[in-house]
């Protein structure tokens, strides 16, 4: 079975679970216990269980030189992120990662060293390893300065793509910290005025704990739009609902297909989100000393990036409570307002229709930045996640 | 001489300085040496010596119970920024800065305390007092802290408008470190989906320092356009450039004038400025334990704001000369791209035209992402900056 069938034929019966993990040339859905097959226009919805995901990951990590605990750790980063729907740090990024590993731009067996130390700031080297491995150690460690100085900040110089940068957020947030993040990219995005790439999508996280774990997390890419969104609207036949980027005469457009031929997309806020992509990269380099976006453009593939973490212990000055509390009244008070209509809200900005009011779960979406992103969330009593079947996808099942 | 008067004639000569510092009703234009009055359409330019004006601004805080020195200091505040020709935190916001002094709002006679302390980390009170002086003691004590710690933050609760958020960014890069510092502000956004507003524009700055002093900063609220450059937009009879928030009907719209009726402006790049400022509110509320932007909101006026001073020291890891280079690599690289056609650079975003390619000072502006504040930048050799007439400003001279 393959996607050019899948596409074909209007599908929409149960399939078994060998067939589906034999599936090549498939994207996956995934689902805690059904497998099934779709098809509604070009979107087609495939269910596999994330276990049987977690360990294909893990199995072709391992046939590529990672010991299990490492490779375990980083397919549950590709799964989870799956799971979660954010397929472009799931799914849909492990084949580049395979094939990162297959040129040796990935190192599967290093880890991150400390090279400078100085209070509560230090400087990691990433030996190129494996970037969500990285990362999560780097966090770690500054959580563990901001437990003892009440801030600590890590500078991670040499690594690789972390993947989805929330993560770092809510591993901040679930150790009771504040956490503040960001990564630089190759340069994918020109600088407000210019024309040719030369500044990075530069994701940026915040995030503020909450004790029972339900914290609140920004991470946003510092584009208006990733390139897979981009892409999206244009596979699905829509406009993108503001302008993305430029097209051939350097107008603003919202035409995904005219941005794809310059691939000069906008910075979110335009002057604005240039202005923050070039100090968050320039921070990053001159903390670490390592690599520049315009360094990594050098390189021809997004590796060796720059990192920096840092957590704020705000246990140091409120009980929990007082944390709680203070999110608590925040939350409910941007949950509250008159909305827009729902007739407003559809023609103002989305193609779509929304629920109105928002439900809890839209607006948590909201929240985090990732509207489009996360439009199917996962939820822990309905784990249903949809899929646009991309045509490029590699299989799985080619490793 | 009032504003009226400018705007029915067409004056284009020299008046003498004594005329100028009685003006009624008239806003200031400074530069070094002349003094200037001359209309071009709806914009009239008036020029004023820099040390007139502080002097003004020094008496009339004398008058509100500043002490001497205090006095000179804010003074200086709103004089450099107007002499920047961020108007909006110059001329334009004294008669606010004077009204809430009048009110009690501001006191003029404390300082900011250390509540509580805890390795490289504080939680300062603001009393109250004036926000630029309360501001630039919290970030002095974050630098003192990370050349200690390496990083050091400084929570200031309870304060004031610290006026051009920039200047804490300049401030901590003059002394050697990175600045990222933030405000939160009363609302006056809607959260992405809401109608009534409960969010802040809460500026963010980052900057890094130059061992020459030739920093690179980022100075920008998370709205897409102040209020007084939706307001200045109506006044020319301009469109916006870009969709600047809802009409009456919950269309984008680039009309000032249907915003101004709504003023339901938009967030930086719409969901994704939302989440940045809901979160930044959030820590800086966390960590004072003072006021969120939506307890501002029940004090009328805007008071007893929060905010964050972090400052790290790049200095610990690497000597200047290496910061140098990798900031004038990459500053070099940015300017270096191929640029827009004129034509479609003008035509794509601006209503007005561009040199191109851009000058180095019109890129600094860009860096700054306050391209439209600083259109007409201050240089050491030619001070020069244009003011537009605003029809509500109230007089120094009533004070």
């Amino acid at each position: 079975m393959n996607c050019d069938k899948i596409k074909k034929q209007s599908i929409a019966k149960i399939v078994d679970t060998e067939n589906v993990s034999k599936a090549s040339k498939c994207s996956y859905i995934l689902t805690a216990n059904v497998i099934k097959i779709e098809k509604k226009g070009i979107k087609t919805m495939l269910r596999i269980k994330y276990e049987e995901l977690l360990k294909e990951f893990e199995r072709v990590l391992i046939s590529r030189g990672f010991n299990e605990k490492n490779a375990l750790d980083a397919a549950t980063v590709f799964a989870q992120n799956s799971l979660d729907g954010i397929y472009s740090h799931g799914i849909n990024r492990f084949p580049r990662v395979v094939e990162y590993l297959d040129k040796g731009e990935i190192n599967p067996d290093v880890v991150a060293t400390c090279e400078m130390s100085m209070g509560a700031i230090e400087r990691w080297e990433g030996h190129r390893g494996f970037g969500p491995l990285n990362a999560k150690q780097a966090m770690d460690r500054a959580i563990e300065l901001a437990k003892q100085y009440g801030i600590g900040m890590v500078a991670l110089g040499n690594s690789n793509h972390w993947m989805r940068g929330g993560s770092y957020g809510w591993q901040a947030a679930d150790a009771g910290c504040i956490g503040i993040c960001w990564s630089n990219t190759m340069p994918n995005m020109p600088a407000w005025g210019g024309k040719d790439r030369k500044i990075g999508n530069n994701p940026l996280i915040l995030s503020v704990p909450k004790s029972n774990g339900d914290h609140v997390v920004v991470d946003c890419a510092v584009s208006q739009f990733s390139y897979g969104k981009i892409e999206e609207a244009r596979l699905k036949g829509q406009k993108l609902p503001v302008p993305g980027g430029y097209d051939e005469d350097g107008n603003l457009t919202t035409d995904p297909a005219a941005i794809e031929k310059t691939w000069r997309v906008l910075p979110m806020g335009y002057w604005k989100g240039s202005g923050i992509s070039i100090l968050l990269d320039l921070i990053s380099t001159v903390l670490t000393n390592a690599n520049s976006v315009q360094k990594i453009g050098t390189f021809g593939d997004e590796i060796g990036l720059s990192q920096i973490m840092i957590a704020i212990d705000p246990g140091k000055f409120n009980d929990a409570e007082t944390t709680d509390r203070i999110v608590d009244e925040l939350v409910a008070d941007i949950r509250s307002p008159e909305r827009l209509s729902k007739k407003a809200w559809a023609t103002s900005v989305f193609s779509f229709k929304l629920p109105n009011p928002f439900p809890a779960f839209c607006h948590k979406v909201i929240l985090t930045g990732r509207f489009f992103c996360r439009r199917f969330l996962r939820r822990v009593d309905r784990v249903k996640i949809y899929f646009i079947i991309h045509k490029t996808f590699p299989l799985l099942n080619f490793y």
